[in-house]
């Protein structure tokens, strides 16, 4: 009998990436899986069982049907003859039975583990802690392998921008509008422009952002409706790589027509507070204060950032995050974080402007 | 001050379709969300709040930043001078101020609520109760626009399936392959003129199958490598329309060449299985008993179900399941549901028989 808990996981791998990381083996109904002296244990369904045993990194995958059957045929031996059928065994059944029939005295779950199985199996009397760290520490140090899945997502990436910069080249401005094959050319077209190239290039370019004028001071918003000539536009693509599961993130802003003295001033000034924060991020910088050269740029510039009841104007945003798996995870590049940033963590430098009436720039 | 208990969500979007129903707000980083007399309220960052306003459903959009500076200038100020600046404040803590200040003696929280935060929130003194079933279990009975949502989201499936069997049909054999402008017809090729031709439709088709021979008898294997002729093709399509959030979900079995009688009849008892299922499945009628009708058919055509240790062949899934915000959601159409079917639910019908060796077909 192994001493220390064991790691749980109920979750999908879509709402899980520490799942996805555990077992190398994407799957969108939420199963169950477990760590046991090292081996790395699944409980799969018929619908998954087989892709299971073929596609994933689990040492050991268990058919979920019989173990079902199994609580049930004990629960109906235990019942006085001409008793009704015993309900269908739950998860925390099953994981009372894992743990009885493995020896697992405790379990360790994660932070996001579904409250609701928290609690039912508390009440099976299984002892059940909830990790206060991340379970998957490691994910924030990516191998060279996994760098190279994110360069993959890059590339990606950079196909969409081609596409989208494409369109912009071939647009006509036709007063404040952009013209392109006779219709206006809007947020729509550009980013169905940078799915298709992107799913050519061989990722997932999921809610892209093709935002001009004052939907850019959102940062967020998606972007509807007719680009305008002489507006700044954000382009944000984070495609994830189809073959690793791993994201690219790379943001630009573009303009079509003419850039006002304003505009090119709120430009440069966020390429020069991307360059500044680049320029001190290394192994060992402490992210808060690779965040505060962006800051001090936008400081010394004289861009106030402040919160009004519309929202928020200047630069309201953490300066980067991790990317990997997911496309926002540890470590974030942002003014709280007084920590080192680790030897093969992989993080955006991001910094952005936002004013409405003016527009908004990330780079 | 209210006397139940106020529903109380902290997730993202993509994995809460749940709080997606509740705020009609997709929001891809997680963030509170509650309810107090009958009133919606969101929690958002600087980078979230301004789309929230003009974009969500919520009565009520509050900004995370002055909340936290609230938390800190308490603690600051309960400090003794000279102490270092207290921790920033986290999820638990706003959820804390948030039911001081308005008078929440209690929260109710979903199945899928994250067990550290119910955890924090315990120990900060709140009272949680983990709800037992669904907390917007009128997700199940769709509105008629909700109904017009997933028929649109059908609509992008079809435009894949045109788009797919446009490829088979332009294809050529050669010998036992399958050919199309001089390069074999891969499993990816079809997939990526599905997901392109359903981005042109106006939703986005994840994780589609495209699965030939023994491959399909992995109901979620997506499928890779060539294609074959004479071999069965099991196309599963589910997309998102884009501008509702509600998915279609069809799938169809193809055939390129020449079918065996073995082939045929396989096919033959899905269609069968499918349409007897149809002509029982209305409100009222009982899950497993839907479910029941594919299995007859299947019984008494001689297609034995059973598992393997490589895995299960034959019907070893539910007959279908509800479809709207989410691709799998309730109600469930299979054996262990012994529920009505309610007026307004909408599911899938969709019986398969998998035998490596022979293939698989799923309609």
């Amino acid at each position: 009998m192994s001493a220390t808990p064991s790691l749980l996981f109920y979750a999908d791998t879509h709402a899980s990436r520490d799942l996805l990381y555990f077992g190398r083996f994407e799957c969108h109904d939420p199963f169950l899986a477990f760590a046991q002296e090292g081996k790395k244990i699944a409980v799969l369904n018929a619908l998954e069982f087989g892709r299971g045993l073929k596609e994933s990194g689990f040492d050991e995958i268990l058919a979920l049907e019989p173990l079902q059957v199994e609580i049930l045929t004990a629960r109906a031996a235990a019942s006085p003859a001409g008793s009704p059928p015993p309900p269908r065994p739950g998860v925390a059944d099953l994981v009372a039975l894992l743990a009885r029939k493995r020896g697992i005295p405790a379990w360790t779950v994660p932070d996001d583990f579904p409250a609701g199985l928290l609690e039912r199996l508390r009440a099976l009397g299984q002892t059940v802690l909830v990790a206060t760290g991340a379970v998957m520490p490691e994910r924030e140090i990516k191998t060279a392998r996994e760098a190279a899945a994110i360069r993959a997502g890059n590339r990606v990436a950079a196909a969409g921008f081609a596409a989208a910069e494409d369109l912009l080249r071939r647009a006509k401005i036709t007063g404040k509008k952009l013209v392109l094959d006779g219709k206006p050319l809007t947020s729509e077209r550009v980013r169905l422009a940078i799915e298709i190239a992107c799913l050519e290039a061989g990722g997932l370019a999921l809610d892209t952002i093709v935002a001009g004028g004052d939907q850019a001071c959102d940062p967020h918003c998606r972007g509807t409706g007719p680009l305008r000539a002489n507006e700044l536009i954000i382009i944000d693509i984070f495609p994830r790589h189809t073959a690793t599961g791993y994201h690219g993130d790379m943001t630009r802003t573009y303009l079509k027509g003419r850039a006002s003295t304003e505009q090119r001033a709120l430009v440069d000034a966020v390429a020069t507070a991307q360059k500044a924060a680049r320029k001190v991020l290394h192994a060992g910088a402490i992210s808060a204060a690779v965040h505060g050269e962006c800051v001090n740029v936008f400081k010394t510039r004289g861009y106030e950032t402040k919160s009004t009841p519309q929202g928020s104007v200047g630069f309201f945003h953490g300066t980067g995050h991790g990317l990997g798996l997911a496309v926002h995870e540890a470590p974030r590049v942002s003014a709280p974080v007084n920590e080192p940033l680790k030897l093969g963590a992989v993080v955006t430098v991001e910094p952005g402007l936002y004013y409405p009436g003016l527009g908004g720039c990330r780079i």
